[in-house]
């Protein structure tokens, strides 16, 4: 029997998180009646009776990759509620129940488990759900399966973009992405600016009143969470909707804005190059828009219009003035980066 | 502000896995409302509308400690899925999605991770339920957590045993305790005899048709599948329904007793004392019993009557002739063996 070695020996650091999940998929049976979401969304859904879904997601927090130096152990159990809820979010997903199947070394202290769960215990509280269960597992390296499910009567899919939609966004980006150059890097900055960028990297937030108002209303055609960056976000969308996007309004915050002056970094790079920001991007009928304005005002939440949906399918563009740049789709991916 | 150093420094490894669990069940708030299983349960059920229940099952596959040596990548995929599936069974639900979050290292072969999915998928199409998505991320050891969804009108509790009950398993013990002590110890046993012997090590299976079939005729009053061994099992079974239980008949598989006499070792050991084995334990009414035994053979199962529920509590027995024995709470515990 011949064999292809070079074939054999490709590793997965060779191809890159992208090219590993379109391996997995190729080799599966699909799932084609029970599911309302495609393969390849922010999170799994299922037909239940009476026209429900189950929404289930499932995020995995790995010590090495996940924990940015100085978390506490109480924001790592936050932070793993957080990135759950967060994709139930974008589905527009009422939480029902959390589990972790959790990975721990033998030498941990307990005192530090029961801060991890305290911190779990917190962020369930917030976002009004419960942990029902699990699995505990002795590894090397901390490791923290979190999986949330919810129920929708519709779920919102990445792909039902339509052209002329709002792109808007419930929050501003930039703070993760400075905030790691600061603690890897190790860049100079003041201290109070300082405090309030680590404050998005350590205590992420999931934006779940937001999503879930909205998709009960009926006002968002397409929704994606932002936790792979907002670049590949947008891209990801467009590519599931069959069109392009067009992005005018930078939607930095303050802190970014100040840290991109005071280190020369491009502010374009720290908003649309990061990642782990969890901030819902939806695009949104104009017919809907003040409708969605209204509604969202009343959870303290808000909408920050960034573009629209153009007829230029793969397209991801920022125009502003007389500035013009091509969104590239990069980020963090795992094994290559 | 005093501390109490000593507390503060005791590790997981000092307390072992079920008080690891117990910490963790002390933080967290409790759902009360929603659940039909109480909490330390084979799973996690949740009420649907019209009367059903959703049970969800999470397990962590840790190469470390949960791959033994030689067993193939297809091997390892299949395992993940009969061990989410098995509780399950052990619930009476039947299965409806199967998720996966998976660590894997940068450097691993492509081949390898295909071999692995290619294992899942063998695995659930035999067990009738499909991929629908999860997580992918990089870590140091390969880490697999399996999520096994499944519905059930009403599932079988492990606090169900009533005094009089018959007890029954629905396959006989032995095989994989023994394949780890050939595997681990290298103890020299004939090659056909370790064939048939680590086949059980290498391709474990599920019970889910016995399981499922007889918990829709309502003929079982408690059940756990014996992942933690026997011995833990029929514990767990007797403290959540607050009996005891006395066995009669030693459920030894013919080649963990032919092992037995050739090592020397007390086949006692080997059918109480191992663990992932995931064959269901059972406790059916008297008047069930028949019954249970008809509806198992149609799907060419089969119900082996080990023992029976006594009026004294937590005293777990074996008796059998003149011999007599106590079956002690032992087993694999993470943090401590």
């Amino acid at each position: 029997m011949r064999r292809n070695l070079n074939v054999e020996r490709i590793k997965l650091s060779d191809i890159g998180e992208e090219k590993v999940i379109e391996t997995i998929f190729s080799i599966i049976d699909k799932e084609t009646r029970r599911i309302t979401l495609p393969y390849g969304d922010d999170a799994v859904a299922i037909k239940l009776p009476r026209k429900m879904n189950l929404v289930i997601n499932v995020e995995m927090l790995v010590g090495k990759t996940d924990i940015p130096p100085g978390m506490s152990n109480v924001q790592i159990g936050k932070k793993v509620v957080t990135m759950c809820i967060s994709d139930l979010a974008a589905k527009g997903a009422k939480p029902i129940g959390f589990l972790t199947s959790i990975g721990l070394r033998r030498d941990m202290n307990v005192r530090d488990l029961k801060e991890i769960y305290e911190g779990i215990n917190i962020a369930a509280r917030k976002y009004g759900v419960k942990v029902l269960g699990g699995d505990t597992n002795e590894t090397d390296d901390i490791i923290i399966d979190g999986i949330a499910l919810g129920i929708a009567k519709k779920v919102i899919p990445r792909s039902g973009a339509k052209i002329g939609d709002i792109v808007a966004t419930t929050g501003f980006f930039g703070n993760t992405a400075a905030g790691l150059k600061i603690l890897l890097e190790s860049l100079p900055v003041e201290e109070e600016l300082k405090r309030r960028i680590l404050k998005d990297v350590y205590e992420p937030r999931a934006y779940i009143k937001e999503g879930c108002l909205l998709a009960k209303k009926g006002l968002v055609n397409a929704a994606i969470d932002s936790s792979d960056g907002l670049a590949i976000s947008l891209h990801e969308i467009a590519k599931m909707s069959n069109v392009g996007i067009e992005i005018n309004n930078l939607p930095i915050t303050e802190e970014a804005k100040k840290f991109a002056e005071k280190t020369n970094i491009d502010p374009f790079d720290l908003v649309f190059y990061g990642g782990e920001e969890y901030i819902l991007i939806l695009t949104i009928s104009k017919e809907n828009w003040e409708k969605a304005l209204n509604e969202v005002r009343k959870v303290k939440g808000k909408l920050i219009k960034i573009g629209r949906v153009i007829d230029e399918r793969g397209k991801i563009m920022y125009k502003h003035e007389k500035e013009e740049r091509i969104i590239e789709k990069k980020g963090w991916q795992h094994f290559t980066t």
